[in-house]
């Protein structure tokens, strides 16, 4: 598989396994939708990159513009016009320890595969097994310490679920494994803040800068009773028909609402 | 550097860019010391390392006698008898996307480094940026997600301290980036539990199987306050002489009656 690594379009391409990335997860990554050869969002998405090293405590090694010709001539390369693309960035090879070298050289990966079909309506599951802390920098950034997703993710697998919802560590609703959550309780729209340990994603920017919707904290028997659950991410959006086994009313107000807004 | 990849000593080892333990930090390592060519506690190590992979829900693709064979080569060819050695195991190459496969092939990397010189004593600080998550099952593992613990080592670094205390998400002592943390408090020893965050490490364990240690919730000011602190880990053990620029003591019954049962 052809990917772009550290400045070149590479045929197999070899990660140093002594990369802070693979021994320590000490980077950060960003997941691009491409729509009619096109990446979408993308200064959204490099200043979210910006931002995510700029908490993890390093400086991207490409300028955008740079990043934006190598995302055409991999697109290009693959033979791609509908995919997602992965931007992953890491502090790069260091000796071991946990403190980071002060001089990084950072490696960057970006990696192109088929767009998917669209995933259709989501059983979601509440998840028992871990919890997201709201309380660290990661959980405002997309780093690559991606476990605790994992473990809930299995979970509501093992339960017949197709994603879970991670709760915060005062047991109120922070986001999904993969998506951002938007739920209509009594008529109106609410998603938890980012202070409850929702990633800022930039579905969930561009949703809030077109309608209007209340940011407070949600509460799991809310999601029990709400009127109608929709999943964003930067791949799309996507209905909940299903919380723990409960159906929802089967409404779809919101879910038209939200893909006219993020055209997908 | 030659190092022990999936069954074979390698000179120049490649880790796929579609790793999981590079992609979304799936995977658990250990840090072993070898002492005089014999690595220390291996059997301890193992179980850690079956323990570790059971909670992120894979097998590991080698049996204990294969492994201590590996390792005894690895060192070998470096030529090391003192050394630290890491065991790095990951979920292994997979698609994109959160859920893993069904059918991992995990990546089981080994890599030995010259022993350093014995760290000294540690002035240490109460991380401010940054907190453990206790509610998480990977608190009680040596997972590759570390970025929290990097975090509160850079800030520990800008305030001209050698390691820093992680508190978890209600405010108390969980232990430091790399070790559990031992206090002498009125004239007890002091360990926090397991469940307030502290990683259940391999020396804290013999220390608990050889001396009474009260394992209690540890406040903060109860550093202050401390007789004496000491840090442990599988490398040795740590006098601490500051907590956030406060002198301590400089009693050492505690360090030396760890490093009498840890050997170091």
């Amino acid at each position: 598989m052809v990917v772009w690594l550290n400045g070149a379009l590479v045929d197999e391409a070899r990660i140093d396994p002594a990369d802070r990335g693979f021994t320590l997860g000490d980077g950060v990554f960003e997941t691009i939708r491409v729509a009619g050869g096109r990446p979408r969002y993308l200064a959204h998405h490099f200043a979210r990159l910006h931002e995510g090293v700029g908490v993890v405590g390093f400086a991207l090694p490409h300028d955008d513009a740079s990043l934006a010709h190598a995302i055409d001539g991999l697109l290009a390369a693959c033979g791609l016009m509908e995919a997602s693309l992965r931007l992953t960035v890491t502090r790069g090879p260091a000796p071991r320890g946990v403190l980071p070298p002060l001089s990084p050289s950072p490696t960057l990966l970006m990696t192109a595969a088929p767009a998917g079909a669209p995933p259709g309506a989501a059983r979601i599951a509440v998840a028992t097994v871990t919890c997201r802390n709201e309380h660290s920098p990661l959980s405002r950034i997309k780093s690559l310490n991606y476990l605790d997703n994992i473990l809930a993710r299995r979970e509501a697998a093992d339960r017949g679920a197709d994603d879970a919802v991670l709760l915060n560590t005062q047991g109120r609703v922070a986001e999904t494994t993969i998506a951002n959550l938007f739920a209509v309780i009594d008529g109106l729209v609410v998603t938890p803040p980012v202070a409850e340990g929702a990633l800022p994603g930039i579905a969930r920017h561009l949703v809030l800068e077109a309608q209007e919707v209340f940011e407070r904290p949600l509460l799991v028997q809310e999601l029990y009773r709400a009127e109608e659950i929709v999943l964003t991410n930067s791949l799309g959006v996507r209905p909940v028909v299903a919380v723990d086994g409960l159906a929802l009313g089967g409404r779809d107000g919101l879910l038209r609402s939200l893909a006219r807004i993020l055209d997908s």
